[in-house]
């Protein structure tokens, strides 16, 4: 890989229409919900994906939509034999979310193939700029709909996954236009992408402190996801003395707390996080004491170690916590990412890419998951970070600055142009 | 009071007939709701309640609605000039609960006025049979509505308290087709009862574990509610590390946990019970640190003493909570009621009414409320229970036998005779 196949320059991203392109996203919200909330399969994100549609329509791009709802541009290389350049991001967001998660990387993918597009330099490879269907966590337990899909990992045995409504997923994408019955076609085979490239914001705060403004990533964290459900007795609250109580919420409560707990055990020297982000009561009213409990739980390191031993820490508390307060108490383990490490020559593109246009680029792991983690089964696989003011994310507060968006996007059309060139 | 007055035998309340109007009763329920979940203001219990306006007229009563929904039938006595003996309960249920708590009194209320009817007996005095409206804390988070309105207890105020899409309990009455405008025609005024009596299920194990099968009420709990809210910080759950989290569901498990101990703790030798019933979690999504939680607790007990004391350990939990997780927190008391002694005349009446069906009569304290413990400002007050099964209640578990309605329907009957004729 080398610069000097890039010294003719193609034009610069433009700020204003990134910053213009990301501000016109944000206004497809949920009516009523908070933040900017646009749920994979709402009424918004299927609105907001004609205008993804329109905006690569207009960069040059010849888009099509897959079998499970991925939008695909594509823009023609010398050379249409080769195996494609594909950049990509997504375009949901989680409830009471933001507007840069997943937006400033289809969007800035949407801006370096305009910027290639209408520039006199044109790519040996053919580059595909995606936007992947639901990247977030939604109704039916199941995140990275579409980087699961092309790389295989959406199966029959998932569009039975029903939502608290009973609708399944296979419903949901047949009533959205797509179809589930031919995942097989929506799928790109092992080697057949040259690479893979995403631009996303940190959302966390290392750039922030460090005081950078491109990240490299060097791995993605793996994420196991459990499901526990506490199964007490509900009796009136004024008449059942404390100590004949089967109170599913007490139990939530000591796993809530010792969760936290498992989180922040760094024995072993590596780390990583533990959340209860989600906890439901039943019946849910003040004078009923709580029949049952469930807990949406996750455990998140770069450290295959640390997940398995934290993992086996939870399960450890469940079987404790059933006995001691003898309630029924299950887990299950509803996924389980294992860590993804990015490809090193992607990370030595992408900080040469960098510093390219003038940015000192730092290399960090990424906490969050992203599409990223699944097409790295596939190709080689390489994040750029912008930062995120505060750490901020999954937030209405959300925030990166239009230059930061902007120096993301000049850091991806380097990276593009050298990765183009180069054999991996 | 002496059971010489009722010589004569006015006939015997019907087993059959009580259990089939439980049963029939029982058929009002909301769909799609778990067990007998029929809530004040729901179409089940607006339905519902022509049942027993129609039982209550079989009866031969003379059957009015007043301004706030109460029900109230009217059989005349000898002297019509002399204050009433009322004798109700209440007809509305909690969310997922049982078919016996509230409509036991009222079924056996009307069944007594009926065996009174169609007897040669006739009472001295009036005798009003009371459905009073909604007993059970309900959405706009105030229980026991009609007997508040007839107490004086429920004011202009109170019109404006809504639920959670806005509707004010003053639209909601309006709706239901009653006057929230005339509140004070509703009232009944202090030293204008002669005596109010109410028959309950027990709700709790104790005549089941004493082998007994009518209790005598000495005592209704008082109970304190607050509302705790803790204002955390929604972040992303795979980029915060653990130390800069502001994750307002720890905070709320440690509350849960501290208030059972506060439930627990018997210093000063008094007793009570404390629980967290209800636990609101925002955004509630498994990748999101919790930002919000609100926590409905409650606190109960028969001893004044052991309520302040706990409930000033409440509050101090929640400043030390606050403190410790640098997060903000409010907790805001929405009702106290005190508790309340029940009528010592009556109780002995109850006592000699149990004996005379035959049943051993147990004194006990009541840690459920009940719409006597408002009556109970304007008129002497007492209360029987039968028992329940298991202890258990607010639950569809809820359970009395046919035979145990039917002895408490004969202790009512006996006492309504006795109290009668009694001077008080």
């Amino acid at each position: 890989m080398s610069s000097s196949l890039v010294s003719a320059s193609p034009g610069e991203p433009s700020e204003t229409r990134l910053w213009a392109a990301l501000m016109r996203l944000a206004e497809f919200v949920e009516p009523g919900q908070a933040g900017w909330t646009r749920r994979v399969f709402s009424c918004a994100y299927m609105e907001s994906r004609a205008l993804v549609r329109t905006m690569m329509e207009e960069a040059g791009l010849a888009v099509t939509q897959d079998p499970v709802g991925n939008l695909i541009g594509r823009l023609g290389g010398r050379d249409p034999a080769l195996p494609p350049l594909v950049v990509g991001s997504h375009t949901d967001t989680v409830s009471g979310g933001g507007r840069f998660d997943g937006m400033v990387g289809v969007v800035a993918a949407i801006e370096v193939a305009r910027t290639l597009a209408t520039s006199s330099i044109s790519l040996r490879r053919p580059l595909w700029i995606v936007d992947f269907l639901g990247e977030e966590p939604n109704r039916f337990g199941l995140s990275c709909l579409g980087s699961r899909a092309v790389t295989g990992h959406l199966t029959e045995q998932h569009m039975d996954l029903i939502d608290d409504a009973g609708l399944s997923l296979g419903e949901e994408l047949r009533r959205a236009g797509w179809r589930p019955d031919d995942l097989g076609s929506a799928r790109w085979q092992g080697g057949s992408l040259h690479a893979y490239l995403e631009l996303h914001i940190e959302q966390g705060a290392q750039l922030e402190r460090a005081g950078r403004q491109i990240g490299i990533v060097t791995a993605i964290a793996g994420i196991s996801r459990a499901r526990i459900d506490i199964e007490g007795r509900a009796d009136h609250a004024g008449t059942t003395p404390m100590e004949l109580r089967l109170d599913a919420l007490q139990a939530a409560a000591e796993i809530v707390l010792a969760t936290d707990a498992i989180g922040r055990d760094q024995e072993g020297g590596e780390e990583g996080v533990a959340t209860v982000g989600r906890l439901l009561v039943e019946p849910n009213v003040t004078n009923v004491i709580p029949a049952r409990a469930q807990l949406g739980v996750e455990l998140r390191s770069i450290a295959p170690r640390w997940l398995e031993q934290r993992s086996r820490d939870l399960e450890l508390l469940v079987d404790r916590v059933a006995r001691e307060r003898r309630l029924v108490l299950t887990l299950e383990w509803l996924s389980t990412e294992p860590p993804v490490r990015c490809d090193g020559r992607l990370r030595r593109a992408m900080g040469r890419a960098a510093s390219q246009v003038g940015a000192d680029p730092f290399e960090l792991p990424s906490g969050a998951s992203h599409d990223a983690a699944h097409i790295a089964r596939i190709a080689p696989m390489g994040m750029l970070f912008i930062p995120s003011r505060g750490g901020r994310s999954h937030c209405p507060e959300e925030w990166s600055e239009p230059a930061e968006v902007a120096l993301g996007a000049r850091s991806l059309l380097q990276t593009v142009l050298d990765v183009d060139a180069a054999q991996l």
